[in-house]
């Protein structure tokens, strides 16, 4: 594969059978590769990470979706994770040989073709949407349950399919976006009140790191809470000091720290940051790093003969 | 390329124009790619890392040790770190598709050949080496001032070559060892007797972690010290082990730690640990790295058509 677009779609479920069947829409098509999946029964939502060049990276993407839609009834889904449909949020981001361009036509091409088969109502979102319609957040305001009512406002037509519900899979978002870092990071109390506070402080809309989406969720089976966090740019706002400033905020409740987990996968250059900081390395770049300089060497060898 | 060893060269030298010239015969050779030099004054020491396969590995080293040979006079050479001779220690390390069996293949071939072409006593350590003999330390024991007078001695008759020294070339210790991480501590403190304990309290022989060898040296011109590290095993012993028992030690002194470098190339495991500890990562390994996982997917991409 000399084109590589990674997908990263969110489904409304945590239910094994559920998720066993849509990943395997993903692993039967051609030239498609699974590289994760993450899904958790608080958030009751399953994020899928794939690669694939830009033809197979739609067509998988429509056949997860469309196991989705047949499997997932939203009338009876709750979940501590906003959502707005089955089939919630499904980005298209550029990994290889490719740009932003190719993944908001990759998104495009995706939506159009998921409200075709469904008639399902599709949003843009991101790179791929107008700016006053490029907030997630907005998009998804007032959730699966508001979407009825939200959707007849003029100003929220959707960009492809009805503007009415999916009667069980609601609605889908589509966009293109860059690489960003997923990071929950779980606290060792049951007080919400105390983790939604530190998530406000973290939170770009509500005076934290410009490029940080934060909320407080509860763990009920280890009485413990989680800070959810999506960083969009984690070059510009690097991983450890988004985990210092929870840290110390943490410390103020005596709250403690007791683990964190990337949500999806972890960008290398995230990790590098993290290494260089702790360890105050002055000479750490990717070129550094002995199996990424071994196989671009191997790479070189290989187009030179 | 299908099978890859790596070399990693130390060379008594850190005369820009030498360095030049040393790296110039690895880039010449076919099959040889060049990833990292390191060298500085204080150590008077040049550490280069490459890669290629079984053949362009041992001819790749013996071209670089040929011109070491040409333009290095160790009796007008000083240097902190402890030496034997011009082309000081050649390890030749298992990347992929190869063991330790083919390296310890590789070392000999380059041994004997450099004894050879040029009347140099090669000793072999590590895994190339009888037990008795393997400890890099033991064979360098005295230095290049002492090795005349060494290597008369009937259990330390070299394994190529003659049991006289070279005249401007020392002698030459090859072997074959797993990867290592090669990491150096700046301390804030001009006042070498306090990083000397410090080394002490890290080095095996000393009572330190069994996989590290630590040493003090001094940095002049910028009036600090250094201690410089080998990590035979980070697993075994992570780094940030290794760092936060510096930290602790030169808190002692009232001493901070000003930087770090690596010496040579990072392996990645090394940076997940470190990454995983102090984020208290739960779920990070390879597999976990996007740009790991994408190449993997690719060269199955590859692999099936």
């Amino acid at each position: 594969m000399k084109d590589i677009i990674e997908c990263v779609p969110n489904f409304s479920t945590s239910d094994q059978r559920v998720v066993e069947a849509i990943l395997s829409e993903i692993k039967k098509t051609a030239d498609a590769y699974l590289l994760d999946q993450t899904f958790d029964e608080y958030y009751n939502r399953l994020v899928v990470t794939f690669v694939g060049n830009k033809e197979s990276i739609v067509q998988a993407a429509l056949n997860s979706a469309a196991k989705a839609v047949e499997l997932i009834d939203m009338n009876k889904h709750k979940g501590q994770h906003p959502r707005l449909g089955a089939v919630d949020v499904v980005p298209f981001i550029p990994i290889r040989n490719v740009t932003i361009v190719d993944c908001i036509e990759a998104a495009k091409k995706f939506g159009r073709s998921l409200a075709e088969q469904h008639d399902i109502p599709v949003y843009l979102y991101g790179a791929a949407a107008k700016p006053e319609r490029s907030s997630l957040d907005w998009v998804r305001k007032g959730e699966y349950e508001a979407l009825a009512e939200m959707i007849k406002k003029p100003e929220r037509k959707p960009d492809f399919g009805p503007a009415m519900a999916h009667p069980t899979a609601g609605a889908t978002i589509v966009g293109a976006r860059k690489i960003m870092a997923g990071l929950n990071v779980n606290l060792g109390t049951s007080n919400l009140k105390i983790t939604k506070k530190i998530a406000k402080a973290l939170h770009a809309e509500k005076g934290g790191f410009t490029t940080v989406k934060a909320m407080g969720a509860e763990i009920p089976e280890r009485k413990i809470t989680q800070i959810g966090m999506s960083i969009t740019d984690f070059e510009k706002t690097p991983l450890y000091r988004v985990f210092e400033v929870i840290r110390l905020e943490a410390e103020r409740y005596n709250v403690s720290i007791v683990g964190s987990e990337f949500c999806g996968m972890a960008p290398l250059k995230s990790l590098i940051d993290i290494a260089a900081y702790y360890l105050k390395i002055d000479n750490l770049g990717e070129d550094r790093i002995l199996e990424i300089a071994v196989r671009k060497a191997m790479e070189k060898g290989e187009n030179s003969g």
